[in-house]
């Protein structure tokens, strides 16, 4: 394998810190080209003191002067500014940009990557949960890959290889069911910022963990399977499986299922991505059978956790709905962060959302960017 | 993919009988060349009537004239005897030969089958068990394919498509744990035959039943999976899968695992070792996780089931060693399925046959056919 170079965007996040340790743990095989962080200057300026990337963009323009001294005595770019993620993907000596931003901001620097022919590793799922359609005929255009970080489409794809003749029949998505698995309405209704923060097997951001206890993120993984895997929405089930070791399944056209499994660790997806088609040793703890003895698995609960068939419903009706899904599960999850709105007052928010806003049946990248910030708009304004 | 001409060896057999069912299923990718039987000369008329195959074999060598009479108006050459089984193989038109003999009779054939350059789906696991050092080095000289019809072996082999550059860490071979799974040796003194005939997950033959009861098959696979996959034996675990879902599973050098699942149906890995590396759809039944909700897992209790432990010492011990395990364990079996030795004393018999045979190091394939002789007359006259 030819040594990479790879621009991390979010590099200061959960999966971002993880992707260091993955280019720590393999010099030979990778390289730092570019790091940005959206507010944390301080993880930024000591991440580019170590792996002295050749640019790296602060978002938040207040830090740009303290980055930028901090860093006066290395050759190091500093940029500031949202814009200044797209441009930093475009820089000629990058092979691979691994997009771990939080929420849909993380769409125009895909996009961009994909443009300047960049190959992707896609941990910023909201990309393909807006824009899919439209992404996935720009990377056929560019013929760049795109490799999925999520712990369950790595899954999927890692049973795909040498598979690419074999049509696939169905794949099961897993769930761990999150913290409020098994739990009614009524019990859901009294439930905490502090309790939704508690995910029982993956350590992860804020955005994702609360996602996660709604199934929102589950919703979202379906949507963006559909899009990686070219497949219909029919195709795509979740189960709950508690224990997540099982990270999930494709079943092929003559019945047989190919699994992914290992200990909850985002790490080794990460890594998978970052070295993919290698796989290099490691000393990531290893799954043991006699630690467990028994893997459950049970029909998600879409009644209750209404936010995975708002999800469904969204990609089977198509066009612009699972972008206005996606803006409306954003203002909801922060005001849930902020205490506006109740836990089961982020579903009622995003279909009152939804239900606010027109559809429209074949958006342009342009329209989604103008839908996105419409919809965040109706969405806040609906909060009391 | 082009049109494969097989030879069925063990046509009237249970992988025999399903492996025709797939033939039946894809007539526009199989077609049959060669199909013999031990002495089911019923059978196989009427097998050969319905694919016209252009030879057939009945070793029985009584049955001969009944077969030759029974099929003069076709054009079907008829032979009769063992030997007649190696030389049907080297058939010009053969492409593959599916070796369903049970037990180290299906050596010889095995053999000739790649010396003449033919493809071999190989359900005969004890070809590898007798002479997996041979036969492995014959199938390098040879370039032909050798295909696992084993449903372990099967998963293994599915796992492992799309990943020959990637290095193994690991196999964990499941075992349902049979009939007498959680018992103990005083339970097992008191075993008869019809118990140990009825397996709880898989309809198979008898001898490969009784196998299964014992943990001698997964013990004779775990010797096929070394040779097969070109593993130290420390890298193969055995661990009791008492729902027979999850078939085998990979554990790369990553920590990455890979599982292949599905109903307990040998039709699948039949079918996939016919139309490989084609997956074709069929109207097998689907596994349902909902009809399961709890894969169990636990270690195999080689204390009780000594055969287990037999088969992995006789693999550390290498040369001749796994041959004269395999023999004394057909004249055991053979025994125990007519009443002469009890459960428990099959491994008596094995492990005092074992303890009479002096060690050969590096026995040719004479010397190995010489050993498999030797060895069941000493464990029959150890045959009280």
């Amino acid at each position: 394998m030819k040594k990479r170079n790879i621009a991390i965007l979010g590099s200061t996040g959960s999966i971002g810190t993880q992707a260091l340790d993955v280019v720590r743990a393999f010099p030979e095989l990778l390289e730092v080209s570019v790091l940005t962080a959206s507010a944390n200057h301080e993880a930024l300026i000591a991440q580019a003191r170590e792996f002295k990337p050749n640019a790296v963009v602060i978002v938040q323009e207040e830090s740009y002067l303290l980055v930028k001294q901090a860093l006066a005595d290395l050759e190091i770019v500093v940029y500031a500014g949202r814009n200044a993620l797209e441009e930093v993907v475009e820089r000629e000596e990058i092979d691979m940009v691994l997009n771990a931003i939080v929420g849909s901001a993380g769409l125009r620097p895909t996009v961009r990557a994909i443009e300047y022919g960049k190959d992707v590793a896609l941990a910023n799922k909201e990309t393909l949960v807006v824009a899919g359609a439209l992404i996935m005929e720009l990377v056929r255009k560019k013929q760049v890959s795109m490799w999925p970080v999520d712990s369950e489409h790595s899954a999927i794809f890692q049973c795909l290889v040498g598979e690419s003749a074999n049509r696939i029949e169905k794949i099961y998505l897993t769930a761990s069911g999150g913290p409020f698995r098994g739990k009614d309405s009524r019990f859901l209704s009294t439930v905490t910022k502090q309790q939704a923060l508690k995910h029982p097997n993956w350590v992860m951001g804020a955005k994702i963990t609360i996602d996660s206890a709604t199934l929102m993120n589950k919703g979202l993984e379906v949507i963006e399977a559909k899009w990686l895997f070219d497949l219909d929405v029919e195709q795509i089930d979740v189960i709950v499986h508690p224990q997540s070791i099982v990270h999930s399944i494709v079943q092929f056209e003559d019945g047989s299922m190919k699994a992914q499994m290992g200990l909850p660790d985002m790490k080794l997806p990460i890594q998978y991505a970052l070295t993919y088609p290698q796989r290099r040793p490691n000393s990531f703890e290893r799954f043991n059978f006699m630690d467990y003895g028994s893997l459950t698995f049970e029909p998600a609960d879409s009644n209750t956790f209404r936010n995975l068939e708002l999800a469904y419903q969204s990609i089977r009706e198509g066009g612009d709905r699972p972008c206005v899904l996606n803006a409306a599960n954003e203002v909801a999850v922060a005001a849930f962060l902020a205490e506006k709105v109740s836990f089961l007052g982020m579903s009622d928010l995003i279909e009152a959302t939804m239900c606010q806003q027109r559809k429209v049946e074949q958006p342009t990248m342009d329209d989604l960017l103008a839908i996105d910030e419409e919809t965040r708009i109706v969405a806040r304004s609906l909060i009391r």
